[in-house]
């Protein structure tokens, strides 16, 4: 069994982009749009600065209370479209309940949308490249090329829905190019046989938000296993950890690859927003 | 086993745009660009003139020789871009291979984009409703709803991942509403174990374009069977006739229903590329 890191591949791509930024000749600028205090996001959030700041990102952070109108959330998204010195946007969420998230993101100009969410980039999934892909999929399909995991041809089973996650994947796995051609499943909380076809999976993607949901009762022997789930919990001792969706130690067991909890698909996440950041400046400079 | 004939829909359907057409006010007019001479393509644009005459919706064909550069294409589209005189745009496809097509689309105006292939439109099916959805998917998810077909939990296999109906179907069959809420999977050409996995499907939907494709042993008992298909054959006596991707007469015995070719899901795409010319006349006159 293979335990498929992140490290090996975020250590070669930060270096690479460190270098095109260079070439650039001017520093990439994301502002990240983050209301109200959510742990997870401020975790996000913490690390985007770091690593920004390690390989020549400028990360601002546009900080506002819950009470913020939709309004002034829109005005201040058109500043930012506007705005000369920032190349890409990014809105953290969760968004309180007075605002209309799909509103938001369609005001984000596609060309800063460094998060790949407008609808605009979404569709450009159905098509063989794009500019922006959705962050955690791309670290999926980076994961899964590194460790040259063949997808052409498996039946690759996806639990969960977002469109985050679940959906743009299931769109990047049926392009015709050397991370698609497989046969893909997308199952969720709606589905009734769910073990009876996470056991039939090749590749099983767990992008659920349960932590340990996932258990060697839905595995099928010498699967690969990519955990997307980032959970918190706490430990007896009262402290807190994270595991993801996937219950590690059973099924890493049957499984013939398994991407760790930190350390996996989340590592490369961060990685893949600030490419695109680095992405958005080359575009809006151009 | 029931068949599920587009006409009791149709005809409620086009009497509803009718009423609706002349409470718009005004006639909704769509440009379908034909380029070249294509036997299927000018059979489809027959019908929308001949079904446009009859309801109210004024169909010109812009028509092309295949020597047409993109220059020149491109051109025509940003005319009728701005025209007031043309509210949808219908670009028939196929287009001659001197032409990017993925460019053409994306230079169609997203709020004339009838056929719903511009990548914004298309990224819209990642959310819960959108203008302009692709006619074909439309067309299937009308014949389950009217024949009151429960998608909710219902394990869907797509065979075929095409941009007009494989890809988009299923994301809208993973929608979060009386459509929608399904385990679905998508095939095609690289999937190793088809039948394997159609054998599963409470509904198949085959949208290969290969007649007969589809025969009994990929099909389980009782499933619905919805045939996108629509291929030109020619019989013993010479004479040329449509079948679709199903073997109808054995699979038809095994379902519990099943669309016929023609009669089935081809009518309600053709209604609902009409009805896209009244939602984008409504859309440019606002």
């Amino acid at each position: 069994m293979k335990v498929l890191k992140a490290r090996p591949i975020t250590k070669e791509r930060y270096k690479q982009l460190s270098e095109d930024i260079l070439t650039l000749g001017i520093t990439p600028s994301l502002t990240v749009v983050l209301i109200g205090e959510d742990p997870a996001a401020s975790y996000y959030v913490q690390n985007l600065v770091k690593f920004g700041l390690k390989y020549g990102i400028e990360v601002n952070i546009a900080k506002y209370d819950t009470t913020i109108t939709q309004a002034e959330l829109l005005t201040l998204i058109e500043e930012l479209n506007e705005s000369k010195k920032c190349h890409g946007i990014m809105l953290q969420k969760p968004l309180p309940s007075h605002i209309d998230e799909d509103l938001i993101v369609n005001a984000i100009s596609p060309n800063k949308d460094v998060d790949g969410f407008h609808p605009y980039n979404l569709g450009n999934l159905f098509m063989e490249q794009s500019n922006f892909v959705p962050c955690t999929p791309a670290a999926v399909l980076e994961m899964l090329e590194y460790y040259e995991i063949e997808t052409s041809g498996k039946h690759i089973a996806i639990v969960g829905r977002s469109n985050i996650v679940g959906k743009p994947l299931a769109n990047l796995f049926l392009r015709k190019n050397k991370t698609g051609n497989a046969t893909v499943t997308v199952c969720h909380s709606r589905t009734t046989n769910l073990s009876e076809i996470t056991r039939q999976a090749d590749i099983l993607v767990a992008a659920i938000g349960k932590a340990n949901f996932i258990d060697s009762s839905m595995i099928k022997k010498g699967a690969v296993i990519i955990d997307v789930g980032i959970n918190e919990v706490t430990l007896p001792d009262g402290k807190k950890t994270y595991v993801g969706d996937v219950a590690y130690d059973e099924c890493s067991e049957l499984s013939s690859a398994i991407t760790p909890v930190p350390g996996g698909i989340g590592s490369l996440t961060t990685y893949n927003l600030l490419k695109n950041v680095y992405v958005a400046a080359r575009l809006n400079n151009a």
